[in-house]
């Protein structure tokens, strides 16, 4: 196979990876500022006192482990594609740039789902917002996918076309439940949210080892 | 031709753009945090339900997807400039502050923009602000520019003297236009921000492939 | 020995030290931002004088400072067990994650305890939190060790198993005390946190040099 | 001479630099986060238009030019020191985490000085408060220098000695120079204010080249 066209400069993979680890360390550790302490004066006020002060904050709290986790899983798996990706071009970057929104940005739809549970009509558009929060990443994962992989563009050569595959058949299909999980959590809030959870906390579980053609 | 001065200690550019590509990291995910989703205490009130409550925030996502869609283009020229310079200096350091100035600090008439649309004469006023905006780190860049590239002083040197001289000529046509959209966004301010957003989204197209004196 | 099994695809430390580094200095720099200047908008008023305002905020100086010891005292540590580790995989990356939001989350309960310092029953509550804030990051460092440091799992191989030994036998104790001392601070509040505190400054001293087997 | 000993386990500068850019970076990007755009639920009210309400922010913006001129001109100097240490050992990390809280924490006396210049008694003890802002870190950095320097513990070992000397007395009176302007301040606030301020940005001047021992 002809090996596919790559657009403006190429370059090594180190300095891009860094700026992608330095967007994914920055946005998991700005959690914490959206948590005003109790007693500060941006804080939450305390009539009832300092321990029901805490515990009023369970959706705050909610928010910020469940996005960390999100952020976090992206992480590990960024972090190991690292094996998969070899170099870089302009329109790499620019998908790069949709997928780091979408890390950058889901915190927002988690936090205003996180405040609005049990809130009749407004969770279910809290859910769906959430769910499409879910998505976005996703979404920029696979236009990564798509640009750098087929031709091998961008990839190591050495990979399994077969490994490659299957992967490739994974993204799309979670990218496609994530997209569907958005309309579904409109109508049903809880099922809707708790799928594109269940699909998103799946990549935490080790991933695929790379397999390599033989080199015989 | 001689090769021009340098001053201070000389050192190689890695550890230089990796500072450069953290404040970028930086400045691209710390937009998140002038979103404050509604329902928490910072967030907007919504006597309406949330849908409305999300919706009345247009501005501040439309400032937040601007701010970013600025600092990734220039992230993605930044990094592919790692194929010109080739080293750094002191008074190349400062260049990269004032262009860095621009980056840090873009968001903020960006904002204020998004804040005014429809604001009859305030929005004179923050459409020429938000051009300057754009202007700052295109001058940061330029200074960077003539400083660095004249007399081969921090570039790699095989680079073809033809080639600097195109990409030389695009940066300063650059600039000038945005330094002229400042005035004339104060009397038509939809033309003239739209021109300096126009050049900006510009350099979101595949940059030159750098071009090399041949070796013979 | 037989080498204990690892999971996913492995890969050298560099990126996953960069991205922990990254975490480490973003959390010690945000603890800045919870200090609102008096005479800013959002910052204290000031009906006595500045000398007054200023004084007023010792239990902001105070989070921070403690906060910022907390998370100097773990970066170094971190560094150094740059000597320890010597590659990583998903499993380690989880427990890395687990120990990171402890380094994140650890100024939230700092900030709490610091503005409730002398207010009775609500001294208790915070202190009590204070030191599970204190625990939370030696949990996530303990999970670490006890994931990558058996059968020289993650580990440069070379190192002598005693010093292993006496290591782990250390970061042990420390995370028992530090769990005891939760329950401790809420009936004597400032013994159990100053002993949390105590065990925590005892990593300020230099840490044991690493020991390696014989190479004969 | 014998050499200085080391404690803890010694490590080469590269991550311990890596770190200490990140916490520059984020220092220098996090202060538009003070500045909130006129408009926005946080941001000034606008009574009498946005170009009056923009002009009104002068101290914000002044606290912001200043406080990044002052980080800017040290990570330029902490650049460039990259050519004269060579490793780190745990005493050296603490004197620059002592270093890093500095640069840290300067950015909050400055904005408090910015808010306070022309309000009489308060611009006193507003600028003492700046000139110690522009102290602590000076004082790092010596601390630094006292530690890692005598006995060339933790420097390049070929650099000149007098070269060594020369630098070590002009961060000795800088300092010496800066602990000074701080009780000048209390007295005739903008000359002791004006000291710190020339003295720093004196520092924006390209540094001497180091000079080497000759190899012969």
């Amino acid at each position: 196979m002809a090996k596919a066209e790559t657009f403006g400069a190429e370059r090594g993979l180190d300095r891009f990876e860094g700026f992608t680890d330095a967007v994914f360390a920055i946005a998991i550790t700005l959690l914490i500022v959206e948590l005003k302490a109790p007693g500060t004066p941006q804080g939450p006020p305390e009539p009832h006192g300092l321990a029901r002060a805490l515990m009023d904050e369970w959706r705050g709290y909610l928010g910020l482990v469940v996005s960390f986790v999100l952020i976090g899983i992206y992480w590990l798996q960024h972090h190991y594609s690292g094996r998969i990706y070899r170099k870089s071009d302009h329109v790499f970057g620019l998908a790069n740039l949709v997928f780091l929104f979408g890390i950058m940005f889901a915190p927002y739809p988690l936090r205003t789902w996180a405040e609005h549970i049990g809130q009749g009509e407004d969770e279910r558009i809290a859910s769906a917002f959430a769910a499409f929060g879910l998505f976005l990443p996703a979404l920029g994962w696979l236009l990564k996918w798509f640009y750098g992989v087929p031709g091998k563009r961008l990839i190591d050569e050495r990979l399994d076309p077969s490994f490659l595959r299957t992967l490739g058949r994974q993204y799309t299909v979670t990218t496609l439940v994530l997209a569907l999980s958005v309309p579904l959590a409109l109508v049903w809030p809880r099922l809707g949210l708790g799928i594109a959870f269940l699909v998103t906390l799946a990549y935490a579980l080790p991933p695929r080892k790379p397999r390599y053609v033989d080199a015989d």
